[in-house]
């Protein structure tokens, strides 16, 4: 079932000379399949084929893209079991874990084929012509987004469904009109080959151009950074390191023409809590905290890696009920030997730098490629001072900063990098009382979660999914929700256009009933 | 009245050593006036000032930032003829185009107050909470944009009011919430001061923080430097060149925090006329043309350079009348004796390419810094073969292509750099048999435009002023018009937020009464 090929547009191909296997971590051992890699002409058919296919396809009907997207989100249902397993087979994580994020993605896909089935989406604005104006005529403008081009996703590797194959990158780019390249992760490329196959098969039912769809493999970076480079790509999907996305992001904008990289990097989730909160309930919090940390072995990346409070007795409570209430959480496998090793690296390096305080430290022996949690603590002053303790420990690692004040706490949030979210946790009325600091952490994040965890990211149109960098290339934008569509999109202008060539969108009597903006009013009239 | 200071904020301050003088091209000698170039202090001072004032400034209700914008407007009317006067000896330009674009300028200015005023310009959106979803409670989300941070307008040389100190980005940006830093155009620094002079007092009068607005002098490209690359400085806005404003991208996209930067640069905006049009009134759209090409003197950003054509008698009498029209034109001024320089030496390098025919060339003696305007014509294998041919030529130059057949008219189009716009002439119905041609050249362009001419440029929401690179550096945003906001912004989410502690347009009660999506509905509903 697995044939370790790529798919250039709906055709399999295995052109290449190097070959990979994926890995099972909880088994510790190779997976059987033998996946090749995508060579330098079979990437450069791809992104031709893509524009080619961008000719017809960035044309084609809200009704049909909806049905071609649903069509995806079934042929991947139909996968049924095999799929689940080669997930798991693939990233350690449980089946559980994989009906969810199955569940999460076919909705994804969904939610957009509803989208732009409505229409609205395109935000078509209309302002008529005025011929007698003084002391010029006003033109008749109309306006709407029209499809980028295509698009390069790269496979997340902590979520082999929801942010990879078919995941919120490729339903946006696909929604919008943009044929997609998959470069697949590495580390599930089975898993992205089954997708891509739903994907392909669903693209020949409902009669997309061969090319809409393309998916390559790569264990290295030459494929990636070709895709990046090629001329006939327009905009890039990313979620990874900010290592990763900062090389994709400087390789766009050295090209000829610079084309926009949406990286999803790297993010601490910094968690306030607020003295009376601390006060009334450290140990329950304590509790919560202890599950988010540890989630899905720490691997979400709105995973809390900085909770900040202010020097108390409610605070030493706090750390002393997270470090006993950690260590009961057994050890969880991570996705690969290589993150296993990424974090005990990363772990050993915070824990090395002066004035960090281990918690807790799992110390019995943990099975191969599984993590020990750990929660560290230290001083205001150390941590603004120490750069590297601001860095992502990406695992179920956290750092507790104790602030001496106010001030402090207002200087160490100001002093962060950009992040995904930002949490308060707060009690009664105090929030009112803290204006500085909730400021301070909004201009840091492009999410503010009052009396929450940062995981959990609901896929609906008012989530923000991104923020300042480094959290993402771009804060104009989300990567999860209907809205992520406007990453590919531009906005067009036709002048004084005949009615009857104009797109449905923009013609006289609003064929689609989309609301529009007409001469300043929303509205779904015709004209 | 001018007295060559930088304001910085509120305060007018010249430490700088560097001064310069502005020139008058008309009279072709230089204006009175000395100008102090901003320090690298004072340039440090106006970006840690902005950072301040965005602190309270991206708070301002739309309706204080609205009295700002009219303040601004009102101030500008009140500096009267003074302003004209100051504008005409700057620019060669006549005191007409003075008042027209002054006009343009406030009303910009008012249009950006009416829309924050309104306020559903924030796109607010809310998904409220369902504690009993299964098989996980759905969390509260809101969210709305919100401003980015400090902006940096760099003046234009071809609009010293409109695209420059108060102009179309600098309103954008202070209706987002954004505060401004101008870098002055130097060829009109004097206009520059009395228009920052009057942002000034409209910031004061209205109650607005210090350092909302700083105006800088430069004739180098240090100061600009030096904004592009502070910290504190969140997003630019140019109108320029192409080298100018790659250059200012490059910087920025190197910068530890990459930012954004929206340059509107080159353009030779395609004219396509197809065989019908040109067969019925071939002498007609010569003269209509003859007057776009030397509008301004050809120093409109739109101004049509490349004018597309079949091989035909029709194409053969619109080339003989164009150069007919043309030299009855009276050269006229160009804005400095560099450009008008540049003019000379971009147009001797057109007309040595091999295969370039000169149809009009205005042999007389002209005043200094006036340009002869000039039309040339190619053969379409030559244009196809020669990059040079494709590059703008900045002034009263147009080139005529007379292609072999539609197959290479197509090829000649896609293979163009991104345009701002792209005109279709065409008689009856024969738009419609022409749709290879007509995507191509929608492909290359922001704006597309039916039997009309792309100079003239309607401010209004349907409007779509910017294009692929390098018409702009980012084609998913217009520089004219009020969604020119949408550059300055970033939508920002609340998760699970205290009603009193949301800002107005994400409440309940909708105190403001915008449109918001509440679930999926537009609507102006309360909650």
């Amino acid at each position: 079932m697995i044939t370790g090929k790529n798919y250039i547009g709906n055709q399999l191909s295995a052109n290449g000379s190097k070959t990979f296997k994926t890995f099972n971590p909880l088994l510790n051992l190779e997976n059987e399949w033998v996946i090749t890699e995508a060579s330098s002409d079979e990437t450069d058919q791809a992104a031709k084929l893509a524009a080619q296919a961008y000719k017809t396809y960035s044309k084609v009907s809200g009704a049909k893209k909806a049905e071609f997207l649903r069509a995806i989100a079934d042929e991947i249902e139909a996968l049924g079991d095999d799929l689940v397993s080669v997930y798991t087979s693939e990233s350690g994580l449980p089946a559980g874990r994989a009906q969810g994020e199955r569940g999460r993605t076919v909705g994804q896909l969904r939610a957009f084929a509803n989208h732009v089935e409505e229409g609205s989406w395109v935000e078509a604005s209309i302002d008529t012509a005025q011929p007698d104006r003084q002391p010029l005529p006003k033109v008749d403008l109309r306006k709407m987004n029209i499809a980028l081009g295509p698009v390069v996703v790269f496979g997340a590797s902590n979520f082999p469904l929801a942010f990879s194959t078919a995941g919120g990158d490729t339903a946006a780019a696909l929604a919008a009109g943009c044929p997609v390249i998959v470069k697949s992760h590495p580390m599930h490329a089975a898993t992205g080959e089954m997708v891509a196959g739903a994907i392909v098969k669903a693209a020949e039912k409902t009669g997309m151009p061969n090319g809409v769809f393309s998916n390559l493999n790569s264990s290295g970076i030459e494929v990636g950074q070709q895709l990046v480079q090629h001329p006939n790509v327009k905009a890039v999907g990313f979620t990874g390191s900010i290592r990763g996305g900062r090389a994709l992001y400087d390789l766009a904008a050295k090209r000829e023409e610079p084309i926009p990289v949406f990286a999803e990097m790297g993010s601490v989730n910094p968690v306030v809590i607020l003295p009376e909160a601390l006060n009334n309930r450290a140990g329950d919090l304590a509790k919560t905290y202890a599950g988010s940390i540890t989630l899905g072995t720490g691997q979400f990346c709105t995973n809390p890696g900085l909770i900040l409070g202010l020097k108390s007795e409610g605070l030493s409570e706090f750390v002393n009920t997270l470090a006993e209430e950690i260590v009961k959480i057994e050890p969880s496998c991570m996705l690969h030997p290589n993150i296993a090793g990424a974090y005990e690296t990363n772990k050993a390096n915070a824990l090395a730098q002066s004035g960090v305080t281990v918690l807790a430290d799992y110390e019995t022996e943990v099975k191969p490629n599984h993590a020990r949690q750990v929660v560290t603590t230290v001083e205001g002053n150390t941590f603004l001072s120490n750069p590297t303790l601001h860095h992502e420990v990406f695992g179920p690692f956290s750092l507790v900063v104790q602030c001496e004040d106010e001030a402090q706490l207002e200087t160490i949030i100001s002093n962060l990098e950009g992040q995904l979210t930002g949490t308060v946790i707060s009690d009664n009325d105090e929030l009112a009382n803290h204006a500085n600091v909730i400021n301070a952490l909004q201009d840091r994040v492009g999410r503010i979660i009052f009396n929450g965890v940062p995981t959990g990211v609901e896929v609906c149109p008012s989530m923000l999914h991104g923020g300042p960098y480094p959290a993402s290339t771009d804060s104009r934008f989300t990567a999860v929700g209907v809205d992520s569509i406007k990453r590919f999109v531009r906005p067009f202008s036709f002048q004084s256009w005949p009615d009857q060539l104009l797109p449905d969108e923009l013609k006289n009597a609003n064929p689609l009933e989309i609301l529009r903006n007409i001469n300043g009013e929303q509205t779904k009239n015709k004209i």
